[in-house]
């Protein structure tokens, strides 16, 4: 009775939940401090205090049935003046409102960008690894994945691949840098090397090939690192940014669209994501949130804490022999398992209290994510179970 | 390079949304108060001062990882069982928290369960007039609509037409009542008939029927008349709820699916529909909003105003000349066109400052849509052009 591609979906359902839902499991079985989960991209921080701020004085003090009430689909105009303005500041682009487009999360607007643009059939370019939820969403609207094969020294692009892998059907390509589940940070270079290979493979095939950018770990970049903003070099880009892991409210559904006058056919386009926000389900994303985000234009949580897990376990786990490239950003990491069998290794790592998920997820076999938005003292806990974990093998 | 489907769907755009663009156009010509805009179905009362309140005390109070993280893609345990408990306490049904889904609204929520249950090529009956955006919804997943024709003494259903158009292939079907745009009420009588029918028609078929009661409205039903709840004439059906115009929370997007445990195939429908919620992007309905809706559970805005209007409206429009169904509910009137021409007869409504919408939006040409959600001082003050109006056509 289910449809016969929700129960394909739902067969194929999300590994990462499951992972957490044994992770919930251990728990109650062991107790909570007594399991170093890190099966799940939640963040472990509060948001910035001037969230709460935002919240009760713009409840308190503006107009309800504005606040409260339907809007443009794409949302209210001073929200997008607001984010495009703050870009524009930021990055060096030339946005306006109507380049904005208010969406449920970044999910929300990746879905909204798909319809927008996609027809059944034509190719979508995906990076291994990659969010497995990418899977689902080219699904829903019949699209054909196109996989590239994972770079192992950087977990950057594949460029050769790539370049063989364009085909005239090749419609849409998927990035996101810093990257889940790899904590990678694509460089300036490795961006303009992916423009110089759209731009080319457009021109062979007088098509257009639009870049999406996720982009909802923007702002977690360590070192300082500058993540280069995609607009710049490529015309055909469009940003999806979400505020679930800066400002720590990824419940609440609210992110945006970036989409550029300089993108070809930009008028019918931004007329279609506006349609396409309302026909989905989604009709405009939340108001309230809406001008909160706004209100916080420019701020983060106290993202540091990321950085400091990282350095942590990432010097522990090279010390214990495991192989990893050290991440740029997120708060992931994406180790090479002892052994060939991921999920065995996954498994295995339960028995030390260990949750932590498979590369196969993100298709990317032999490898492991560690999603470490969790407290420090769960970081230092956790560290004698890797331990263990890797000597169980040698 | 916009999506040929997409293409469609932008130029078939909501009739709706542009009467709306057109009054906005309008009152910056003439003023505001000049142009009587009856176009968009936006609440024109505040919420309950609970809402507020409830939004204060949420933000200041309540833990903010748990207030603004992820929780399960169905909503949080305790909103979904609050939800329960009144509904079994106002309806005599036998629900618990897993029998509701928290989504982004009601349009979220029928787009959930259509994603869950509908095949490609299934058929989605629907009964004219009907909201316009059901004809998107189905096509989102590639359903053919089968519409019956008008039941122009209630705006009730055809119930002969009904039962010669459901087919082995009848996968779905949605009502709204109390019904935009005509304001109608179905009585216990017409749910008895119906579910009759479709019993009927399941059981000579060996097919699941399932009924999706599309519930905004619920709440104002006029002289204290009762809606029946669906899920007490009918085991597979599902209802769809939203606090939009209960609680005036429009531009929120909150809302829910009522999936009884009596429903065929019960378990896959659920963890299908808990899946879809993540899969389409939505992920889960905003938290925030989740833990007010529950904090103002049972409550709604002043209501009554639409009451009051509906009876200024329908009573002088009568006096006036126009034939009109009375609304047992809503805040819509749906009045028939003196003239065959929906179209021109709205367009020729703009001559006297009035923003209507032709009936042809709602499958059904030779009548319009008023959206009474407005100050009664508007209510009034339009009375003289509805009259020159008709009197135009005399």
């Amino acid at each position: 009775m289910v449809s016969e591609k929700m129960a394909q979906l739902v067969a194929g359902s999300s590994i990462i939940r499951a992972m957490f839902q044994d992770g919930k499991i251990m728990a109650e079985k062991y107790g909570k401090e007594n399991v170093y989960d890190f099966s799940l991209g939640n963040p472990s921080i509060v948001p910035p205090p001037s969230v709460k701020a935002a919240i009760v004085d713009i409840a308190e003090n503006e107009p309800e049935m504005e606040l409260h009430g339907y809007m443009s689909n794409e949302g209210y105009d001073d929200v997008r003046q607001t984010i495009a303005e703050y870009t524009n500041k930021t990055h060096g682009t030339n946005l306006s409102a109507k380049n904005i487009i208010m969406t449920v999360g970044a999910a929300g607007g990746l879905n909204v960008a798909l319809k927008s643009l996609l027809n059944p059939g034509e190719e979508v370019v995906v990076v291994a690894p990659y969010f497995g939820e990418y899977d689902n969403y080219i699904s829903n609207f019949d699209g054909v994945k196109v996989v590239i094969s994972p770079d192992y020294e950087r977990f950057s692009i594949n460029f050769e691949e790539l370049e063989s892998k364009i085909t005239p059907k090749t419609k849409f390509m998927i990035i996101n840098s810093p990257n889940n589940p790899t904590g990678a940070v694509y460089s300036e270079d490795d961006i303009k090397k992916l423009a110089d290979i759209l731009n080319k493979k457009q021109a062979e095939y007088n098509t257009e090939i639009f870049l999406f950018s996720d982009e909802p770990y923007r702002e977690i970049a360590f070192k300082g690192v500058k993540v280069p903003y995609i607009t710049n070099y490529y015309k055909n880009a469009i940003v999806g940014y979400s505020y679930s892991k800066s400002l720590s409210l990824p419940g609440e559904r609210i992110g945006y669209l970036v989409v550029p006058s300089e993108l070809d056919d930009f008028e019918d386009t931004i007329v279609a994501m506006s349609v396409a926000t309302r026909i989905m389900g989604f009709v405009n994303a939340p108001s309230l949130m809406q001008k909160v985000v706004a209100r916080c234009i420019g701020q983060t949580s106290d993202l540091k804490v990321y950085e400091e897990n990282k350095d942590i376990l990432y010097n522990a786990l090279r010390e214990y022999g495991y192989e990893c490239v050290e991440p740029g950003g997120t708060f992931y990491m994406f180790p090479k398992c002892p052994i060939p069998d991921d999920k065995e290794f996954c498994a295995k790592a339960k028995d030390f209290r260990l949750v932590i998920v498979p590369g196969s997820g993100f298709s990317c076999p032999g490898y492991f994510r560690i999603a470490f938005c969790v407290d420090k003292s769960t970081v230092l806990n956790s560290l004698d179970s890797f331990k263990k974990l890797i000597d169980f093998y040698k």
